[in-house]
């Protein structure tokens, strides 16, 4: 039977590797509607090779450009915001949530309330609004299938059980670019060297928090939310060759782990085919080339996001957007070159220590606590950098 | 919701830790009856400790001491292989099969036949009557729970899952004794060198196939019988820790594994509790302390009983009968010192391609074949020796 699948952030990483696979087994899938930021080109370029029905830009200055773009293509047309909840609220068997940043929340949470089953390729959804979005999900019947590799493994491991049965969540992280790093040379560590990552290839923002391991810390959070275990009984362990992408303890004593090279076109298709599963391109793993796979514990010390993160998470209601809001204006900072690398984590230090908020009731009140959360940061740097 | 538990083979390893699970908790599991060969002490206080509603000792000539030894304890006595069978097949919700040898088919195919739920610990139900097993448990709606390590591993992978997503099954292998050793060292092995396992403690017979690497040429035959995978999508690889217990590789190139400490009261707990699960003894496991993995492939050359078996499950009718009951002979006399380490390996093969028979239609037909094919080992071990 043909899926049809809707695609919020069609032409960022995720959403052109989902693509890639649609594209690959048309008889599979029908594209509903797909969207976009700003890029209108490669969005009606991507209608019209899918022949979707609806596509959505959101910059809304773009919309005649679009409607020209589609013209006699026989794809809708539509932009701004509005429009982008009604394309993730509509008609879909699956709706591929891939916009990045907090400017996909009401999109996310459009398609959880209309019952949706959404992959969830958004960090934000979880971190941000992780009680909202979870209890919507379970009011309105909608089915969260996390595209993260690590939160897609760890889905994986738990499918064919009882979460009742688990024991223990453990999140693996590469350990980043200064792994092995002492504490002097990560206090001394130059954007260049934050952002060569061993194992994935990503974007400098992300890259960055692999390298604090914040990245690791926010999955803490995120899969507390998806999994809805508390945060004692989510582990984090080193693994640097990133094979093993996240593994789940039952009661008994058994250890399922997940498994594969890094290529995100697995947990995407695992996403896309679900509760089948679908063939990908994706190069096949092979442990004997691999040889050998390495465990380690992480060091708090020299990671003190993993800390930051745990305590955000126990701490709820507003913390962890205050944790996120922080660590991405600190991340920009440093990669521009005006805060050193150990000034990311005492930056969130700071702002989560000082920013007292109630929890979020709606997605409203968690962009407002992740602009306040913003501004103070700017003034805690501020503090740092005089 | 209280099971209700018949173990035939009651007194071995794993009906032992069978025991040790199922007294851990009470509420859970009610114990039918018990069974054991000879040992019939040993099943009388098991039966008495446990409340069985009955006690069957194989050996006839046992029967009036087990009639004693239960007198006013309000477990029935009885005795002989018609008794054996009958409390296989009698009322239970799980029956575990943890007869050692042939010695155990016939109760083995009576449980499956009655569509019980059937915790498999005996190898040879699969290796030498797979297909026969298989086809009465899909006619009578029986459930086969394999409780070996390697197959309860990809059990757990494959749960959640449609076998037809499956592309390969992943035995893993500890290589055994002699995984680096030359094809000289091999060749001199003494009984003494070839017993010492590096992971689990075993009997003697099974750590010499441990040694010639015979026990995971059995496991590729179980594995197909179980999976209903072809041998060559079902792969052999070396992994010296014996952490990992097996994996899955799907067609999306995702690979799931199944790992944890070398205990076998975790898959048989998994057998006792499914499609639950129940606390174990089991020590955990902790991959920071085991730090490091390794895995590479296996030399076919060194360790020719892979490439026997999985030539004997290609040729399929009574080869895996014939491989079994030669390799068990030539084992035997390999530890009594009259033949050498390399001689295991040339009898099988010897006895494969001396002994056409067509399949077994029966179990019957499985002890005949079994019986015919040990005859003629001797006589192949005579041409060795003189």
């Amino acid at each position: 039977m043909t899926r049809k699948v809707t695609l919020l952030g069609a032409t960022g990483s995720v959403g052109k590797s989902a693509l890639d696979l649609i594209e690959r087994s048309p008889d599979r899938f029908a594209v509903e509607a797909v969207t976009a930021a700003t890029n209108v080109e490669a969005l009606a370029a991507i209608a019209r090779r899918t022949k979707a029905k609806l596509a959505v830009i959101a910059d809304e200055t773009r919309f005649h450009e679009l409607e020209e773009l589609l013209a006699g293509s026989g794809c809708l047309a539509a932009a701004g915001s509005g429009a982008l909840v009604e394309a993730a609220a509509g008609d879909a068997d699956l709706v591929i949530a891939a916009i990045v940043g907090c400017a996909g929340l009401e999109a996310v949470m459009a398609a959880v309330e209309a019952g949706r089953t959404v992959a969830l390729a958004n960090k934000e959804a979880l971190v941000t609004a992780g009680a909202l979005m979870t209890e919507a999900a379970r009011r309105n019947g909608a089915t969260l299938l996390p595209v993260d590799s690590e939160h897609n493994a760890i889905f994986q491991c738990v499918a064919g059980n009882r979460i009742e049965d688990v024991a223990r969540l453990i999140l693996t992280a590469s350990g980043g670019p200064f792994r092995i790093a002492s504490i002097e040379a990560i206090a001394a560590a130059t954007p260049a060297q934050a952002v060569a990552h061993p194992n994935w290839s990503m974007g400098a923002k992300i890259s960055v928090d692999s390298a604090t391991c914040m990245n690791k810390g926010l999955e803490l959070i995120e899969a507390h939310y998806l999994f809805g275990l508390p945060a004692e009984r989510i582990d984090i362990l080193i693994h640097p060759q990133s094979v093993v992408h996240s593994m789940v303890e039952y009661v008994d004593g058994s250890v399922l782990a997940q498994l594969g090279t890094p290529d995100m076109r697995i947990p995407i298709a695992y996403a896309l085919a679900w509760p089948e599963r679908m063939p990908t391109p994706a190069p096949k793993l092979d442990l004997a080339q691999v040889a050998r796979l390495d465990f380690e514990k992480p060091d708090m010390d020299r990671f003190p996001a993993l800390r930051l993160a745990r305590e955000a998470l126990e701490a709820g209601g507003a913390a962890p957007i205050v944790l996120n809001a922080a660590n991405e204006v600190a991340v920009g900072r440093f990669l521009g070159g005006s805060i050193r690398f150990p000034d990311i984590a005492a930056t969130v230090q700071d702002v989560l220590e000082t920013t007292p908020v109630a929890p979020p009731r709606s997605i409203g009140d968690v962009l407002d606590i992740d602009r306040l959360a913003r501004e103070r940061t700017e003034v805690s740097m501020k503090a740092i950098c005089d």
